[in-house]
């Protein structure tokens, strides 16, 4: 469509030019006027079509609108997903729109701009990267698995300490490796193509599950909270427990015995409370 | 050249392809059929070419060959780097050539086989990616760095706390991120094109520095072992510590003060003692 042709050009052109780069919630926590000027578009372009809908987005969220999923088709967008990456000119860069309705999740596209890719789920009826059907891989066993995290932007004690001690267990468990590519959604989307066999993270938001969500589900994986139960928009919105995923062998959402050992891996899910959005 | 076009076909199809996977010093070590099959090619078309040069290549090496740099043209190749993402069809998987005469690096070309990037250097003729010219970037404050590293296949508690110890570290002293992405010689490429400010790396082979070293340097970087001195082929050879890399503001190749408070940040020197190629 139109639109993913714009936004490549937005962002190729901004990654090759300076940025104005301000901060939020911490020194890490960047934005850029490249981040508001996308989203605005996608809202703009999109509220022109449907009138009636609803939005979430990370900056307008961050400027205070409210976070509060309804019945009502709405979608949940993050403009510029690794802008820590874009900042620096990092190619790992993705725009992220999620579309849901009846609070549930009808389909996702994740733009890889500076690589032309184009992620897309819809449920019932598969994922793929550009026209390439995604498959999620079958390994289970953490000694062969390929794991993705992210730092993310908190730089207190806890959060470093439960990051790097997360990373240590999962390479005493002699995983082949873990990797830190700086995009959640970029993540999400390797490990629905098969290219990585788990990932997990504590505290995302809802923007960078909404459409990375549909296509995991879709190429036969689970996303799952911390509890070990399908996540869900309606979890995420009311504060639950989220933010773990990983593949399954079969495209049932209940965690199987697998699992187990690496939840065992990992610990988290009281050090880092989740915030709303 | 037409090598670049047959080992960009051969690791193309290899990555979508069940692969026949070996383990090397350790369980995430991993070599596959690929990694044999491309050196061997690599090797034999340019033995046809040049029947007086040497080589010194990771495969070989590890199958017992003799890692020495004498005076005479010698090629310096990784056939396959980042082979544990290559195993798992993770796209970061690139093939690395540099080439040395009387012990000084003349150039070095590194090939992103899945983007059809080809990064290359040659001494004192610039640095390029495709055909855009290479620049590092200008940053030299850690709270505003994007900073690379490897884990590497070493599993030990030693080479665990280093990692992690050193990770944590950058964290604390505020660095904008941390990236790992499992191919040393793409990660210096980041590095020559300015989408990373710093990469640091113990026990690092010749193979995966000796063409990144040129591009480095051709792109206004530097290369220094941990003693700060510049790295050299020779350095690698006789096993004297390397492994850092540290981009500068001038095109000099002695550490500027600013690279005081990223060594400040890092150990390891004495801790992962360097092995012989």
């Amino acid at each position: 469509r139109l639109i993913y042709e714009l936004l490549f050009q937005i962002i190729r052109k901004a990654l090759t030019e300076e940025k104005q780069v301000s901060t939020k919630t911490s020194a890490a926590d960047l934005v850029t006027e490249t981040d508001h000027f996308v989203e605005n578009l996608i809202i703009s372009v999109l509220k022109e079509k449907f009138p009636s809908h609803r939005f979430i987005a990370e900056e307008s969220t961050a400027a205070g609108s409210k976070c509060v999923l309804t019945d009502s088709p709405t979608w949940i967008i993050d403009p510029v997903d690794g802008t820590c990456n874009f900042v620096h000119r990092f190619p790992t860069v993705a725009v992220s729109i999620g579309f849901a309705v009846n609070k549930e999740l009808e389909f996702g596209v994740i733009y890889h701009c500076t690589e032309e890719r184009l992620y897309t789920g819809r449920r019932g009826q598969g994922a793929f990267c550009n026209d390439k059907r995604l498959q999620v891989s079958k390994e289970t066993d953490i000694s062969k698995a390929l794991i993705l995290t992210e730092i993310g932007p908190k730089r207190d004690p806890a959060t470093l300490k439960l990051f790097l001690g997360n990373i240590e267990r999962l390479l005493k468990a002699q995983a082949h490796g873990v990797r830190v590519i700086g995009s959640s959604t970029l993540a999400l989307c390797h490990l629905a193509s098969g290219a990585a066999d788990a990932y997990y993270q504590f505290g995302l938001h809802c923007w960078d599950l909404a459409a990375a969500t549909v296509i995991i589900r879709e190429a036969g994986g689970t996303v799952i909270d911390t509890s070990g139960e399908c996540s869900t928009p309606v979890s995420w919105t009311f504060g639950g427990p989220r933010g773990c995923f990983r593949h399954l062998e079969s495209p049932q959402y209940s965690p199987p015995v697998a699992q187990s050992h690496f939840w065992q891996c990992l610990a988290g899910t009281s050090a880092l409370s989740t915030r709303l959005c």
